[in-house]
Order: C-alpha cells, then sequence, then structure tokens
C-alpha cells in the first residue's frame, strides 16, 4: 500500500537576498512527496494543476515513484501561483502574490486505489477539504497533519476535527502559542495533546524540533547551517521525510518516531541548501544517512 | 587547589508576575559558587560586599565549602543592591534600580594562597578588572568567562583581551549576535572563536544551547520548563555548574566538556524554579543526577 499525499502543487516565484527564480515547482504535496520518496514507495499524490503544468515535471514527479492517478488537471486554467520575497532575516517573508487559479476549485477526490492506505500526509489546505480527504479513506491507521495560521485563526471548529483524527499534528512554535493561546511551549503542548492527537512535533527553525507522546518529550536538535539560501518548503520536506521513513519501517514505537523526527530533519536541511526543489533533486540515499550521523554526533553526550 | 570565582554579590529585589522578594541573596559570583559547590570543593570567592552584609548569608557560603578569605567587607558601606521585574513573557525583564554601593569600588586582589588555583571563572564584572585578575594569577590552565550587553558596547577593546585569554567564553544568543554583528549564531560563533577561546558556549534560554570548539558542535537540549518562577540567576547557575563539574573531574575533553554543559543546564533548570537561591538550598546530588538522566532521555534516539 502507498502513502497517500494531499496538498497544494504550485509554481513559485521567490526573491531571497541573494537570487531570484521564477515558477519553480513548489506546493506543500510536491515537497512532502519528493522528500518522502527518499525512503518508500509508492507515493500516491492527490493535488490539482491547470493545463500549463509541465511536462517535465511529470515526469520529474514519475521518476521518484510518485503515483498520478490522483494528479487533476483543468483544462484552461493556470497552476496555482505563488510569489514571495525573503529578508536578511530569513525568519521573515513577505508574500508578493497569490494566485489560486486551479487549486481554488480543489476537491480532493480519493482514487479507489489510494482508499486503502494506511499512511495519509494532510499537507496544509484548508481544514474541511483535510477532513474530506479522511472520509474518503476506508480505515487510515496513521494520519499526519499539517496546517497554518490561517486555519487556525479563520476554521478553527473544522480544524479542530481534523486534529482529533490526526496521530501526528505538525506546527512550528508560532502556530502552536496560537493554537493553545499559551506563550510558554510545553504547556501549549500540552493543551494541544489534549485535542486529541496521539503526537505533537513542534518546529523551531533554526532551534530544531520537539516531539510529544502522552508523557514524553524528544528534543531534536537542528542542523547547524551557515547560510539558508531559500527557506521555502522546509516544513513539508520535514513531513515528507518524517512520514516517508515511518511508512518505510512500519515501526511506529516512539524510538522509531524519533529517528523519523531526525530523518525529517535532515531533509529539511537539505532543501534550504538551495532554490525550490533542486537540492533534493540532487541529493543521495547516502547523504541522507551522512547527515543523520551528523545529527547523532551533534547531540549525542556520555552519561553512565 | 581550588576553583576562583570572582564576580558580584548582591541583594536582589525581584518581582515576578508571581511574587515578590526584597533583598534576597544574588550576584554572579554567588550563584556561580553555590553551583559549583554540588561538584567540587574548596571554591575561592572573590567579591566584595558592605558592612550590612549578612551573618547567615556568611554563613551560607562556608556552609557549601566556599572559602571567604577573598571577600572584601567595606565598613559603613552598603551591598550592591539590584532591582528587577520580570513580565509574562519571563523573557523580558525591566531593571527596577542598581545601586553598586561597595561594588562602584571592587578592585579584586586574589588572596596568595589562590594565585595558583588552575580553574578561574570570571563572572560577569567589567573587563578590566577580569583582566586584573588574571594579572595576578600565576599560571590559570581553564579560564572561563562570562560577559554581558553593555560591556561588548562600551568596553569593547578590553572584553576582546579577556575573551583572547579565556578557554571559555560563554554567552547568551542576543549577546553572540551582538559580539560578532551577525544574526546566524553558526557564522557568529565562528567569528567568535576567532577572537581566541577554544570554547564557545551559546545559550538560547527555552532553546537550549550550543556548545562549539574549533570543528565541532554540540547542541544541548532546555529542560522542559512548564514554568519559569525566576529566571535570575540563570546563566551564572549554568556557568558554576559547568565549572565546578569540570573542576572536580579535571577531564578537558570535548566529550567530559558536553557533559559539564549538561549538568549546568541542569542547576539552571532548578535555579529557575523558586526565587533567588531558594531552589539551589532544597537540592541534592541526587537530584542533579536525576535531572542529568532526563537530560538524556530527552535528546537520545537510535541510530544504526
Amino acid at each position: 500500500m502507498g502513502l497517500l499525499v494531499v496538498g497544494s502543487i504550485a509554481y513559485d516565484t521567490i526573491e531571497t537576498p541573494f537570487d531570484k527564480i521564477d515558477d519553480a515547482l513548489g506546493g506543500s504535496s510536491t515537497y512532502i512527496s519528493i522528500a518522502a520518496s527518499f525512503f518508500t514507495a509508492p507515493i500516491h499524490l492527490v493535488g490539482i494543476v491547470g493545463s500549463d503544468f509541465k511536462q517535465e515535471h511529470k515526469s520529474l514527479l514519475a521518476e521518484k515513484n510518485i503515483d498520478l492517478d490522483g494528479l487533476e488537471i483543468v483544462e484552461n486554467e493556470q497552476t496555482f501561483r505563488w510569489g514571495g520575497k525573503y529578508h536578511y532575516d530569513l525568519n521573515v517573508r513577505d508574500t508578493l502574490f497569490t494566485h489560486l487559479n486551479a487549486f481554488q476549485n480543489f476537491n480532493p477526490i480519493i482514487p479507489a486505489k489510494y482508499r486503502k492506505d494506511k499512511f495519509v500526509v494532510l499537507g496544509n489546505i484548508e481544514p474541511k477539504l483535510q477532513l474530506k480527504v479522511l472520509e474518503q479513506m476506508d480505515k487510515p491507521e496513521f494520519v499526519i497533519c499539517d496546517t497554518m495560521n490561517l486555519w487556525i485563526e479563520t476554521a478553527r471548529e473544522d480544524l479542530d476535527k481534523v486534529i482529533s483524527k490526526s496521530d501526528v499534528l505538525i506546527i512550528n512554535d508560532s502556530e502552536a502559542r496560537l493554537l493553545a493561546k499559551e506563550p510558554n511551549l510545553i504547556r501549549a503542548a500540552r493543551k494541544i495533546k489534549s485535542l486529541g492527537p496521539k503526537y505533537l512535533i513542534i518546529k523551531k527553525g533554526e532551534h530544531g524540533a520537539l516531539l510529544f507522546n502522552e508523557s514524553q518529550i524528544f528534543s531534536a536538535p537542528a542542523y547547524p547551517l551557515e547560510s539558508i539560501f531559500d527557506p521555502t518548503g522546509a516544513g513539508d520536506s520535514f513531513a515528507g521525510g518524517f512520514a516517508g521513513f515511518l511508512h518505510q519501517t512500519g515501526d511506529l514505537s516512539f524510538d522509531n518516531i524519533k529517528k523519523a523526527v531526525i530523518f525529517g530533519s535532515t531533509i529539511a536541511s537539505y532543501t534550504v541548501e538551495k532554490f525550490s526543489l533542486q537540492r533534493l533533486m540532487e541529493i543521495t540515499k547516502l547523504d541522507i544517512k551522512d547527515r543523520f550521523h551528523e545529527f547523532k554526533e551533534l547531540s549525542r553526550f556520555d552519561y553512565e
């Protein structure tokens, strides 16, 4: 059975202090799928694009064992376009434009052969669409959910339903504080877990990530990057690496989920080294293994 | 031989959103010495107080094997008084008053029997006084230096000299960014190491700490505290626990220095649980050992 991934597919125009790129392949489900493809196959992608979606990008996804039967192509419509600009402090970005185009009418229909998938990654889309995905699934065993500030502020009721049906919620620190209305992250985590998910991951950018289960906490370090070229897709790559590793191993012990957090961090640390998906197109499984071991060295200390 | 500790001794008046305390024992050398006393003895404290310094506080220090031969008492003068107020976001504090009193004329004279000490902790005082301490020492082998924004901004020349003579510089993330004029902490660390110290520790509060040597980085997690009662003295307690453990073991390998970072973090995590030195007066070596092992569980993951 495959790993079901639902989310956006976009062409991104990105400006950083270093360079600019037009119409680069992006979108949450694209990053998630390609990140997961280093670990597992097949990946069942469900998304929507316009008729301008390039053949070379279909081929790129197919080469990574990403099944495109769930890719809806809308004739006479454009693919979702997003434009963003990062400043010297790469934590801050301005959205320059958002043209939803084909994505505006996204109504995810899960192909029959995907409905038995046990692992589901709900990329960051409107919560009511995430719910629609779950309703179509036979009996998903492990649901991983991403979201964003916008939905926390404008679609809280639906979002709470999605969270209660999810096994893992992945959000960043500011989203966690907003969702829990609580500045202390440890207390915020406790409040969020009370919404239902078995596991909560709080991503903290340059400070790493925290993983919570019902009683334990795992603190994952950040990979020490001297320069971040383009932060776009880091969070989605994390989710994809995390999900891909768990899908491949099928081991849902807390110890293995910790490892998945490190593999997610590994992929995200590569993503930000170049524009768009460029770096993920270069790296190999050996690169991932090497960096995983660097993460080990980064956090290992002796104890009696 | 003892562990030499030089710094301020103060009576602190502290307001938090939860409570208020007047004239509580504080000051950098007080926190450093008491934190170090869990690991090693004797501690050679050099500091200055007024004639109002209480006998009970001399006894408290003496009971912790803190040698007071270097404690200067100025007649007809008051001890340094500091008043501060923390808000709900405990990362922000207002200084309500600073009365230097006896501390204004601090001119650290190192007693002859302390001059052969091999381990020196320079608490956060004016860099030219830190230099004066080092000039009086015979041949210190391991110098640990703390500083603050004020000295980075107003006494950079002297501070650079102190840093170049130190083995370990301990600062927080905003101080590191200010010192290096560089927002990326990894790049900032590289710049700061070029000033001379073999090791650099950047404390990141709720995000843990980073330790750098010439080529490696160790990322220490933060202890997950649901509430911080009073952050005063956390940084000094970290330095004291770090120094005390290294002084006791005498092992200056990178692996042991990593452990010292965890022991420093452990003591600091206790300090903030109550006002002033109250929590450090309650805990035992067993408490420290238990929490050290919690740090292990917090950051441990499996790897092939």
